[in-house]
């Protein structure tokens, strides 16, 4: 199966790399975590992407805050899917990193989810698995049925909580 | 009477409709709570809305976060007024959810109210119902005359107590 | 039946209520329409708002662009519902008027739909009137028909223009 | 000697009238306080501003937060230099409030200060009346001298604390 | 009669001090008109602040975009009410000159307008005089009493214009 | 090979759907289009996701503007990878439409790409395809080097356009 | 003398190439231009950052759009002054390039000017090269100069167009 | 060797001071640390520039929250490169001071760094010293290593901890 990269800007991102981690886990989905600055270790930022293909990649979660250009520089060396999320820290929630990550200019995508949105990057990273990959697919599935009825659990829950006049 | 729908896009979201539970309690409406996201629970939160006029409700309310979407979701499958309530909690103390609550395309409204706004949203609720029932907008009136006694009696205790020269 | 009130803050808004007013017109509700400044005549705002239960309407469409009070000067004198209109043309797209139309404090609800969105501001309107008028009821189902069907033919004719090889 | 006027739109803005009543005291300007919510009391704020030049205001200073009406509803309603506070507490430290204070229609102006910027407002309201009162002119000025002594104090301790090499 | 200044950041801000000097004039009272940069031209503004006061002014408003330094290194050097005017032409409509302008440290303040407000700023300006000159504020009178007739035979025209079938 | 869907919210966004099918004609990739509205046909929308893995799709691309659910609501019903385009059109240049698409709740991701950036949409879908598919990569890697000398070609005469003292 | 790499992100920002250039070469400083992509041709951008010191350079000019990465991308490569530009075109006036400029991770400065400020780099590069070369530093005094005359010059003609009564 | 000064706006900016200071002490650069408002203390910000250059300073640090204006009234006064660092505590984390720091006009450059970035402020002015100064020049390269070795040695630590099925 193709395994997901998981890389951090910072040592400080590492909660969003363990909830992709832990995600990822969940599904089955082999991953790899490094820590490559796109700005003080660009080198190994590039290396890491230049080879991600051969190494049996299927996609790679980037997750950087700020001026969060690691997503952009990982994708500027593969045509792999990279995939930014943004991370709260620097200004305005993180409006700062959402425009550094989302605003690629035309001809290097980068795929955004939202800010702070680990496991939302690492259920995208599956999706893409699982164009060519039933059984991901089918975990996929399963896991949106497990989610539906958590809501609809606590929905009965509140429904006999705050009833009004009607029931 | 017509009841009010009162509909949460996610379990952490339950404050927003004690308040509003709250509310509609205090002026005698009846209401029912759901909690039916639109992504997780899409074809809870349609079929709830297909069904809302014929099971007399007469207006239902929406809080959602982030990428608000219940609201729109909710009024894309009823005629009757959906009011939403943008919630903090994404981004810029919920500019997300105010703009995707409020930014509707042409042809399906959704009555936005204050981010958070949830007394709000069960206060246009009422004075929806009380357009054909004279007894809530009584209700109404009267509690808009008791906002009015608070509020000038802080005013006397302010005036009370920040005195300047002139007096 | 109920009418509808709709109040400019300017003779420069005079485009909004020219859709606001083909939209009511179309469903066949009743409307008047008057330019009443918050800031400039705030006397007539105050006295069109006092009296416009007592005078047969069911609904006030307020729209006023800046720091646009029209909609909370209107809503702070009545219970009828208000419905605001924020205006594009002081500064980021009418962010500003929607900002002052929407976060309404506690107690003083606003009803407020997209940036421009005249004609939505109608629509709720009508809503509102068919909570209990079935056949205004009918006449916006039929009118979400239309606009259903005018998006399926929009959609089969881009089928046509815009086809891939898989077709 | 004319006297100041403070507004506050809630009994929760009391700091805010605090702060600006500390400063006109210390400057030996008159002034008194009334909360008078522009939506929850409308009528007690337009009365005040309709009477305030004849009962011998120089000038208003209104605080409001969220979707701040209250300088522009004084404003509407008098002659008078009206001064307004945005205050923090709805959304984006006060955007909200900032841009329902500051971006008034032609005709009607507000003389609006930073976000929560009581002390600000006092100032100003003291200089208004010091344009024509050459002892508070000098008051004033001796104000400025002292602000200018506490920042040159604070920084020789600077320099003392954080010395480079040069030194 | 105390006469206001008119400070322009730039030649190309012209327009807004036509804007003020024609709603001065309109008015009858004395102004003169300056391009002074608070970063090209620093010592001429600050030098006109200095002896603004005992040349006869009793307001300055000053005009400028981008970082709008202008009104804040103006106030710096009087204690003389300051009217800012934050221009259009930088970003977000002018958003950057309005933070410029109005976020004054405690202490300094400037009387901030709305976006490209220079009638707005001639008419503070005048109220300021007029809180002691009684002709000024006559004409203020006036002139709001002027723009009332202005909207309501504009709201004349607009019933007619637009009738619904209550009519 | 797994063929792509182009999703536009509006007849008016037809310019994003013909950007995107350019892209994917040129690298060989089927693609198909539709107009379905989150809003006005929700129930197209939806049928078209939950049928969309079995009719051979491997993405799908949904370009909306203003509150911009249609991304959100296909991928509600589907866990194929779900790439959006915020479209501008309704405020702050697409701001409303980039939150609408990004900020997606737990659980339910979409692959937001920039304001507009419809042909890198086409790009990441295929890139997602590619994943799998060598001769898609190969063209992609193609593409990348023609990009490459275009800048580079374009730099040369920069180069000889611009030359200072230094050549 | 050190000469100044102006680098562009896009053959499309070749203006503000030609404004810096301009600059430069009124103030006899050397240069180079280039369009060398953060995206599209990383490794050119690298290269020269790398081995940018060792040709001369003193300060390094980096204009780019949207996801602004190239000021940072070449920062990351030298420990040269970098000097960002942040351009209009993505959204908000260049709100997107002015945050993925200058919000840099400690370690990593970029020198970040205003959005579209291609005058002010050349003159922030010239200042830079002027703290060691007394000629560059005369040049750059006499344009000040320059730039006060010009102000002082249109302050005169306004001063006679817009005359007060007071004059 | 050229020295840095380090100016703050205001003594509770004194962190930023010390974060600065703290860079330069171990680079060895000389610095000095003053305390002058551009609003409080306008004549010796003033003074302070107009010297700065022949008593030896090479840079000058200035660090101002909310409408900041010091880096801008520094520059007025000096050609020697002016760096600006725009603090939090105004509003939306700092957007008014940055946008009043690097929104200067044609003329008169800041270079401005991240929002609270003191440190990269001060290796700013190490690069700017370093254009001319080998040793400097080899003491940034160095620090550029160490930080580069804590990045990858901290991804070591992480590829230790969060490792999925691939490894």
């Amino acid at each position: 199966m193709k395994k997901v990269g998981i890389i951090l800007g910072s040592a400080s991102d590492i909660a969003a790399a363990e909830k992709a981690a832990a995600q990822l886990g969940e599904l089955g989905i082999p991953f790899e975590t490094h820590i490559y600055s796109a700005h003080r270790t660009p080198d190994e930022a590039r290396e890491f992407a230049l080879t991600a293909r051969e190494k049996g990649f299927g996609a790679i979660i980037c997750a950087a805050g700020m001026a969060a250009h690691l997503a952009g520089a990982v994708a500027a060396n593969t045509t792999l899917p990279v995939i930014g999320i943004p991370l709260k820290g620097g200004m305005m929630d993180g409006l700062d990193a959402l425009l550094s990550t989302v605003q690629m200019p035309s001809g290097i995508p980068v795929a955004t989810v939202a800010i702070n949105g680990a496991a939302n990057a690492a259920l995208l990273a599956a999706e893409i698995i699982a164009v060519t990959d039933a059984a991901i697919a089918e975990r996929l599935a399963a896991l949106r049925e497990k989610q539906r009825e958590k809501v609809l659990a606590a929905s009965r829950e509140a429904e006999e909580k705050l009833r009004g006049e009607a029931d």
